[in-house]
């Protein structure tokens, strides 16, 4: 059915990792000539056959099909909650796939230009580690009366803080820096952040987007003031209802 | 015992995929004819054999379980925590099935027409991600001499906070918009929505089989009135009572 | 060693499913006799069979290890955190094992009967799905002068609340309906049920027994009461601490 | 280069459970005698072999892995997330391994004796379930002026409560019964008890030790004195204050 | 292509563990002399061989891979949730592999030169658990007038509590340990540390950077104050919104 002509067999070949069998080609793992796959196949290395005429090489079995995968494409996708990233690198290391190994470093948000760097060669999805920490300090609205049946939650301002750079990869055009603007300090961390908005889902949704989960909150209501203290114009329902609550995400 | 006439043996192909091997037919492997095995069974691409005379494919060849039953399906149902979405795609990418790898992005709730339209040629059951928060309002309902044994939780409304389009799909008829109706914006927030009924737990439930779910929550209670601000009518005990519990729900 | 009289090792039958091979025999297959499978190792259907003699089966190799298991007890247990339950339906009904498919739609906890009769004949594990609310009005038990040294978490009534069929479920006898009655109505939610006892953690363990988890919590303290307010015989103390704190549990 | 006088090969017995191979030997197969294998492999049970000759067994390939370790040490040791439980105990009530299958029932904590004397025989590392709560009331230490800059967590007294028998095994040596002493009953709850130190780190490291998790965790505020009511020598920061914190673990 | 002249055929060793195929080398398999593995590849112990000719082991063949992966590196690095810690130990006690053995005992963090010295001959990236909580005293920076518009959250002290040599181990030179300093006591608890800084999400990075996750955290506010009591300077408005939040981390 399909015709044989354009490649040739004898560019399959087949190895035994380990005790895994896989089975690709030379120009596949030739790719980066300097590795130790490279200068194997291209007869540099002499490398030995098991039993049944498999290049055998003694190391594990299993991750070497993330080996072969970025060799093949020449970047690499993890699995979203891959657990062997420091097993990986290992082997990298081992075969001397140094852009594959650099990138399996664990990354730190230090800045903006350092963290674009060190991902766009290799497109590894990886991004820096972290938390970020939105509050909020809300009411409810109230009718006339104060005891109008439409009450809504009223919040003036959804106040962000963490690390400066992952603050900026997050939130970008929506993250309001008046009140701590930038003084050329990297690897900064502000709570004077705030966004332009104030929806905070929306700012949820942007964070889950860029990788963060909330896997935590906390809510106060507040004192009460005495009736002397109660300021022209405000609404001593809104008063009483007033909370602060704040929600903690994580990128791992 | 089962008569072998009906199908000729000739039409299984088996493969090796990356070391992995499958079985299978001509009929599924061309079902999409203008894909990359379409063109190799049909004859228009030459494809090497291995060592055991299988079809060789230089490509991953876990992800490719999941590229031979969208064929035979076409239609594709992932495990409920598939982590390898991103990979999954890129293979699909390799192999020219456009609509496989379309399906695979992620989506975003802009408009509910949108994700109708991008969800049903193919069946993924993938909904948008995003986050909704409930809220309410609530007390204890009280006996008539404010001490009675009987308190069970009473709380007058359920506000719903989040996308639009997220709230419509989750809570559907039982979702009340009066309070912000639509005025043709797509893809906008609201936290104004509340809702028909009183029943928390309902609306849980209804979270959940849209696939949400609860990840955090915060509660808190109300300052003091002072003893002249109670109106006729209400129950000092009730007032005392007073809290405001949120919950957090997120789709993945 | 062992005698080989009994069984005939004709029976066996050896299967390629999509390129996974299992072993097992002819009585298996044939269990349900008006199945795909039933009708092929009858001789109804014709199969071909894979250059090394296996009868070929085109469908995912993973998931039939359930299917042949389902074959082999007349029941199935799945893992407990079994991520491709709609995967495995959809394989159920290709081989038209139409009690298995059956037995995989996702439930709702609609009435008690409806649930036993769709669990019974195949003793699948899974049940419905919801959450469900627990609730305590607590303080602390204090010593006479209010300050002694030994105070006690001090709660009266475990208010519960959700679906009233997921309720009874878990509860059970425990469960005091005496203000919310059943006045016939099915597929209903109340949040006016507590519980016959006040040990919440005896709660929590019947919940973790049907197969609830918690996932969030919130708490909240009350606001204080004039002096004038506090009824006589209550003290003080334990007024202060008073404190409202709800766990959501959820079954999925 | 191994000499191999020792053993004879023919002790080597090959396996296929349902076409899952396994090689293992005659002694460890029959290491409990009146099991289903322990009766094959002494030649009272006839059974077939497959076209390779392997001794075929018609059950799930994949949890035999855990058959054979058992029969192997006479102990086992499960994976710490192991999701198969049921269905392992369903594989071992077919081969008739009585102590496996008792050892897979869940556990309930009734009595810390009963605890023992079924988990010692096999030693299954398997625990009873179930929920513990832990609470404190807590404040702050203040300096002598109500304002110095220094103020830890100050807190008198950890509160532990939960099924007796699971607050015995967690906390031993360190938990004080004396407000709610044994009185004989069995399976009994308690919320009276509390422990003999004040590190509340240290008693969440007690229950992860002994396999819980904290899910869940709540705090409320307390309700405001009136001044009269500040008793001679209480700080009235400290009043201010006041928190209760609740934190909910669970064992699975 | 590859010369096959440097290394030996002969020196590949097929192994069969309990079913599960591995290739090695007898450099490997010998690194340590005094292992099983070591003397029956040295010809001390003699070993049978399956019918294909591969070395049988009567183990579990899937933790081999981690045994083998050991024997290569010298080290062990594990899958980020590895989960058969007890049953990998079993293993490496067979095989008489002390070192790894040893490093796969469940850590205490007593003191950090044990904690140093049970880690660095092998590798092992597996931390003592425990739990750590964070708290932090806040309220919000308000304007001059106590209603300006801009009120980010102002804290003065994160406080740290939990077992001493993990709070060392996380926070390092940031660590405060002015008021409770070390008087040679080791395996002890304190809740007085504090933090030199005042980000709490940085702390939030040291914690994860340890391997710690945040799973749980409550909030309260505080209890009101009488207007007499207002000390000069104190701002109402800050007053009434102080509140502790309290985060709960874990590693395990």
């Amino acid at each position: 059915m399909a015709s044989e002509m354009a490649n040739s067999t004898s560019q399959i070949v087949e190895l035994n990792v380990g005790g895994v069998g896989y089975t690709t080609t030379i120009q596949t793992l030739t790719k980066e000539p300097e590795s130790y796959l490279g200068q194997v196949f291209r007869g540099k290395i002499a490398q030995i056959k098991d039993s049944k005429g498999r290049y055998f090489i003694d190391r594990d079995g299993v991750l070497f099909r993330y080996i072969l995968d970025y060799l093949r494409n020449q970047k690499i996708i993890l699995p979203e909650s891959f657990a062997e990233r420091d097993r990986l690198r290992a082997e990298a290391e081992f075969y001397k796939l140094e852009t594959l190994a650099k990138a399996l470093i664990p990354l730190k948000a230090t800045s903006a230009d350092e963290l674009t760097s060190s991902l766009t060669p290799l497109g590894i999805t990886s991004k820096a580690p972290g938390y970020v920490m939105l509050g909020y300090r809300g009411t409810f609205a109230f009718g006339r009366d104060g005891l109008a049946d439409v009450k809504f939650r009223k919040l003036s301002r959804i106040l962000v803080s963490g690390r400066v750079t992952l603050c900026r990869e997050i939130f970008g055009e929506t993250l309001n820096e008046s009140r701590d603007p930038d003084r050329g300090m990297t690897d900064r961390y502000s709570s004077r952040f705030f966004l332009k908005h104030s929806y905070i889902e929306q700012a949820f949704d942007m964070l889950q987007e860029a990788g963060f989960s909330c896997v935590a909150s906390c809510g106060s209501g507040t004192a009460s003031i005495g009736p002397n203290d109660l300021k022209p114009g405000m609404d001593s329902e809104e008063n009483r209802w007033n909370h602060y609550n704040e929600f903690v995400f994580v990128r791992n």
